[in-house]
């Protein structure tokens, strides 16, 4: 079985990758963001995100109210369900589901961020958290029937409510509970650069060592990133390969050895 | 097994509905629309609807891709999404699936409306349709498993876009094709009026004869609802039942006489 993560990016070409993946043999899931549709969404209804920076210097996204209502017009709504629409155009029988429906995938709610303000530490708990739980029964069901589920945000907490959470570690939440032999990620470059800002520096190949080596020498977003993509690997269970999202037939390429494979 | 339609006016009670809705005996399944929050957020993104007048005097709105982007963003995401949370709070398992996943619903586009334009007469065809199928293979496997199925626009059409349509039509084919005992349909009234203007002329009771009657006497979009609503008794198979949405309670009350029972 093949997971396929969709970038949320705007360059990433939908159609040909929907039309692409129609051309592969079952069963596959797929995953996918709205990032770039998010932000222009809220940006058009004045509902800007908050971020706010830790006590420890971290900065992050403020879930409130108004972010789950544009993560669900963007994310579950739009993005997913044209998608979904690529998918039947194409024949294949597409059901587009959040981590809410028949709770797909149950997360634990962050505890908070402790801020300063006026003088004060505050601890902001928003609508975030981390994903803990997949029904791979109702996964299993869909993929068994022959349908192919088309998961995004939001998921649900403990409580049943609806709260962001990273598309990273919901896919490596996901490997870690269904049998996938490939975790295909589709992005806006060609693979994993050694340069991110240098497009012909692509590592065609990185062992989970060089990963792990790679991991250690790095901080920020990207630390995170290959943390995520350190997990996924399940010590060379799963292969990953990451690769361009913008090109004809993404997926038939990066099975054919396109992009950066990691195993 | 019963069919709850909740309306997509700004009055009905989301929270009251599925807080009662946990009380009932599965299984049920929802069909909900939000027209309100569709017609809100169209306003917001400055994506108005088209109105369009047939040459036979007929007024209908235009489903373009911007229509069907905000109905994306209104019926599937948000309203969808905040309804499956809901659920998902008082502990009923939903699913929350528009016409398009599993190819639901499956629909015939509309052939397009004649209208005169600077002297011509041209056929505008745009992204709407009737629903001619269901997947009741999808509804059942999800109901035997204990989800509530959560559903709304957009369809598919024949080839798999995606399409606008009418709730009432599309309960009206779950109805031909799922045995409901019950249809209940949540609106912003105590029921069906005997004058729309006054909410004491309440029909309590009314025989399929009767509402055979009233169709005949009356035009435009009332008739197109008596009609719906003679069609969905299949005559007599299905106790259909309109109650207010309103209202504390309203299933348990609709259930024990409240609103307007039609068999």
């Amino acid at each position: 079985m093949m997971l396929i993560k969709i970038g949320g990016g705007e360059e990433i070409d939908l159609e040909a990758v929907i039309t692409d993946l129609a051309a592969q043999e079952q069963p596959f899931l797929l995953v996918h963001g709205a990032n770039v549709l998010r932000d222009r969404l809220a940006e058009r209804l004045g509902m800007e995100k908050t971020v706010l920076t830790s006590l420890s210097g971290y900065s992050s996204v403020f879930s409130d109210e108004d972010a789950i209502d544009v993560i669900m017009m963007s994310y579950a709504g739009l993005r997913n369900k044209r998608i979904v629409e690529l998918c039947q155009r194409q024949g294949i029988n597409a059901v587009g589901l959040t981590g809410l429906d028949g709770r797909l995938v149950q997360g634990e709610r962050n505890k908070g961020i402790r801020v300063r303000e006026n003088g004060k530490t505050l601890i902001k708990r928003d609508l975030s958290g981390k994903p803990r739980a997949v029904n791979t029964a109702l996964l299993s069901l869909l993929l068994e029937q022959g349908y192919c589920p088309v998961l995004t945000i939001p998921i649900a907490d403990e409580r049943g409510f609806a709260i962001n959470s990273e598309n990273d570690d919901i896919v490596a939440q996901i490997a870690s509970q269904l049998p996938l032999e490939t975790v295909l990620q589709l992005i806006e470059a060609p693979g994993f650069l050694d340069d991110p800002e240098d497009e012909t520096s692509l590592v065609a190949n990185m062992s989970l060592a060089e990963l792990q080596q790679r991991e250690a020498r790095v901080e920020g977003r990207i630390k995170r990133k290959l943390l995520a993509l350190t997990r996924l690997c399940q010590g060379g269970k799963t292969r990953v390969i990451i690769a361009d999202g913008r090109v004809d037939k993404p997926i038939t390429g990066a099975l054919a050895g396109a992009g950066t494979h990691i195993a």
